[in-house]
């Protein structure tokens, strides 16, 4: 090689980690010889009830446009979510799944003479795409796991240009009330970002946590950022949306790819939507694995972090690594998160009952052998 | 308002005006009060074909592991993509399209620094990209519609960092031979970027276009861009690749985002990959269809820029946009062309023959009264 091309790359781009994502089924059954209908994954919260029935159905009639290109504008689904959300088309920002999300505001708004700032132990994303600008990261220390707020408030300075906020978070499981929200809110200066990231927010079944799109009326500079890979059940699609004012939208959508949500994504989303017997039964499944996994690691004399997501992130009370590799072993997959600052958790996504005890009986097997 | 967000986004970003696409069958259904199947869409070089069988055989299957994640790495497509272009996976970047490629690179190496060189007349992501990074765009005039690469060489200067070419290029259909595009990467200096983009390289049938893949053992800052949306039949799918030197691949996949690709779109390109028989037939109906574009606009006294894409460039020796809109009426819809500085020709794609046929009686009638 005669010219490092790396060094050729933009400063941010030069020292970058790209994100981790879970470890996928079929390299697991690569690297240790397992069959992939053995294996049971709960490492990157995805909905265990597997796909809606008219969700496929849906993709099917789609498949006959497929030599054409999507709607880019994305009419049809934009129109849906404008009705069910209450705002108006101009206020919305489809994306390739959240993340794109994240990335078009950033990318919009941010440059190398800002800051931005996120808690610890918040998703890996936010660091990522604060790197990927040149941008200056502001992580502030976490309370109880969770965000705290005042002290992010306390941490804006002059070139604070964004704040990324998950409520609730992942991949700690915390969460953000009412009050705590607005106290937030009114302290941030108009000109100053706030991406709300409510990934996890079709799960959230009590009632002292806000939803975001409240207080779009009475923040301009607030984005609130939706999935449908969680509880609609799209990972696998790639499928996300921004809600916010019109001006926060028209720049996310002038550096937003023409094409960034496939055809068969779009028609997904639209179905999954008006699909609400399905969020319902995702509800009630995530509600009763919750309840299963706390009873399974108070059994094992395990502590955890309280969570409103559909995850759990367990405190083994020793170094995590060891056990997640002998999880691996016997086929099942969660999420090691030493790189949010907690090595002696595991991430456990909530699976179905018998995927839920299946990872209770391996970790007190590991927990016992280890 | 109280807050301008649009003077707080990005340089680049505020004087950005979107890719303009062609316009939806639905759009326009809307719009005219038109059926959707009466109307005739020639706007995007998408394939006529329609999806092949064995694509839709591979969604369907894929439809089960809809709630997980996808692959983010692409083995099983990067694998296939390995074996039939002789390059190693780490050559290799997959894209949300090769719009999200031309993006990617763009991203990780180009800032406000720097200038990027396309020709006049050539794809608009090139100049779009250029512009959300905040460089200098620099255009080079064309030679005959096509790119003038000693022009383009003579554009170099020590800001230089990329060079966009396109090979056929779009929307002109021009190409560039073996032996012009040898000289040119003989005198591009070492550090400085090229992007050969060979989107519609799957239709060219002649042996006087060079295969880009050939000079990448030579040229480490070579990376050829190709896509599944034209030939391949998958343009509503948004899958494309890059192919480039190790470096140049890993700093492109440190700024994708870690699912730019959904698993449908994964699979569906991994079977289009191996559906050889459908490449042939796109081919055949192609060849037949521009011999019946081209004796059509003969008759009509019509002049046109020679092809090698799935698309022609007709000249109608004056304004085409009144004409274009004619067409819009009759639900013919093609592509004005006025904004990439050709204000009398329109770009129609080769569609099936009936529909080609269509196109060529509204034109004649849109001729003869307007």
């Amino acid at each position: 090689m005669t010219c490092d091309f790396l060094a050729l790359a933009r400063p941010g781009v030069q020292k970058l980690s790209p994100y981790v994502p879970g470890k996928p089924v079929e390299e697991l059954a690569r690297e240790f010889g397992l069959r992939a209908q053995d294996i049971v994954k709960l490492a990157s919260n995805e909905n265990p009830l597997g796909p809606s029935p008219a969700v496929k159905a849906a993709i099917s009639a789609a498949l006959a446009e497929m030599t054409r290109y999507p709607d880019g504008n994305g009419f049809a689904l934009k129109q849906a979510l404008s009705a069910k959300l209450g705002v108006a088309t101009s206020n919305l920002t489809l994306g390739n799944g959240s993340n794109d999300i994240l990335e078009l505001v950033t990318r919009a708004f941010v440059g190398p003479e800002h800051e931005v700032i996120f808690s610890d132990h918040a998703f890996a994303v936010y660091p990522i795409v604060t790197q990927a600008v040149g941008a200056k990261a502001v992580a502030v220390p976490a309370r109880d796991w969770g965000h705290d707020l005042p002290a992010m408030a306390a941490a804006i300075t002059d070139a604070t240009q964004l704040i990324f906020i998950a409520n609730p978070n992942n991949p700690t499981g915390t969460w953000i009330e009412r009050n705590e929200l607005e106290a937030f809110l009114a302290q941030v200066p108009e000109n100053v970002l706030v991406v709300l990231d409510e990934a996890y927010t079709e799960y959230v079944e009590t009632d002292d946590v806000p939803n975001g799109v409240d207080y779009l009326s009475q923040y301009d500079n607030l984005l609130v950022s939706r999935t449908f890979s969680k509880a609609y059940g799209l990972a696998a699609l790639r499928v996300g949306y921004g809600i916010s004012s019109p001006q926060v939208a028209d720049a996310m959508n002038r550096v937003r790819q023409p094409f960034n949500v496939n055809s068969l994504a779009l028609a997904a989303a639209l179905a999954a939507l008006q699909d609400e017997a399905y969020l319902i039964e995702s509800r009630r499944i995530n509600r009763l694995g919750m309840q299963q996994l706390e009873d399974g690691c108070a059994a094992l004399g395990l502590g955890w972090i309280p969570s409103r997501g559909n995850f759990l992130a367990i405190d083994l009370g020793r170094e995590a690594a060891p056990v997640f590799q002998a999880l691996l072993r016997e086929g099942v997959i969660v999420r090691p998160v030493a790189n949010y600052g907690m090595p002696n958790h595991l991430r456990v996504t909530v699976g179905l009952p018998d995927e839920n005890q299946r990872f209770l009986d391996v970790l007190k097997q590991a927990l016992i052998s280890g």
